[in-house]
């Protein structure tokens, strides 16, 4: 039986991929999600409704914060999920060896299958990205390959473009280079601030994020 | 009372300048272009169309077409529009310098006002772009600063981009790197080919190139 859907004319072998990716998700235990935040955590707000509605088949098993006051934890707290900051340690733009262990360390402790970066605003080196590979996700404010690095609102409108967006994709050594798995495009106005195009950005990206994360969890999107 | 109209709050000097050169256009004679294309011909055909039917307040007054064969020559034929072929001379991507200075010759004498790259094959230097200096508008199949150069779209596929799409800027020295005058986003699907892909490309051409080129008569986009 098996082996005559195996040969069923028009099934890729990324059909039968998602499908086993799927069963191995599904059986046993839901899709355990690990969120790293440094900001307000509205992303994560997104996320955590799409998990408790069941909009996304998966649980958020640890958010971790790098800063300890920020409005993510307060997120956290208010829906109920397991947090902790860890310290990042010296550096302002990467977590330092320590730091780097420790988180490590909490998202293995809290078995969760999938990273979800969402504003956090930390380089992770080789050592995190080979201890979780192809399982880090990030959500990029531009459409990428436009615009990678901070700030890409501010490029794309000191560039002019009439049109934006974001990214979500998986994270790799380079800068927001990684293989993009959604984008949704955001129309750039003429009376367009940062502040303002950021604000329409940011609206896309909390329907963006959580729809992925439940194409992700579904199986249709592999990883790992 | 035209001091008072300028004291006016929240009327911008840009609504002031788009005003005068909106007047400077309608004034006395429509806005004329010149079209340059090399292909089939579909964006001069949706031009002409938008130009007859008066959703573009101005009339084509010369199609120029570096291949004699090309079908954008006989799309000008059946809409009537005054059409030549010249040759480009003895180069593969660019005109030479002879043909260069037979196009220059031909628009100027064809009165044009702005001259309209669709699908143009060849790249305009120096001197052409002197002689028009802002007034050379091309159509790129992709969302720049993303996939500038040739087969934006083959670009696109491979980069595995989930939104792509179109740009209409002005030319300058640079491949694609004038200042962008609009820009329409076009959804990559997951089965697309690069001729699929390529063909929802040109529909958004088709309505964008219109709809910008009727801004410019209108005043609302300033050049030259």
């Amino acid at each position: 039986m098996m082996a005559s859907c195996l040969n069923e004319p028009g099934k890729t072998w990324a059909f039968w991929r998602r499908l086993v990716s799927s069963a191995e998700v599904t059986d046993g235990k839901k899709l355990r999600l690990g969120v790293l935040a440094s900001g307000k955590g509205s992303n994560l707000r997104a996320l955590a409704e799409a998990c408790a509605s069941g909009e996304i088949a998966a649980e958020i098993g640890l958010v971790l914060c790098d800063l300890e006051d920020a409005g993510a934890l307060d997120v956290a707290r208010g829906a109920g999920l397991p947090h902790r900051f860890i310290a990042p340690g010296r550096f302002r733009t990467k977590l330092d060896d320590e730091a780097e262990s420790a988180y490590i360390a909490a998202l293995r402790e809290a078995g969760v299958d999938l990273i979800l970066l969402t504003g956090f605003m930390r380089i992770l080196k080789g050592e995190f990205l080979r201890a979780f590979e192809n399982r880090v996700v990030n959500i990029h404010p531009s459409l990428l390959p436009s615009f990678p690095g901070l700030e890409a609102w501010k490029q794309a409108l000191d560039h002019g473009v009439k049109v934006t967006g974001c990214t979500i994709h998986f994270v790799d050594q380079g800068i927001d280079t990684g293989r993009i798995l959604a984008q949704r495009a955001v129309e750039v106005l003429d009376d367009d601030t940062a502040s303002s195009l950021y604000a329409r950005i940011q609206e896309a990206e909390h329907a963006l994020y959580p729809s992925t994360v439940a194409r992700i969890a579904r199986g249709e999107i592999s990883f790992g």
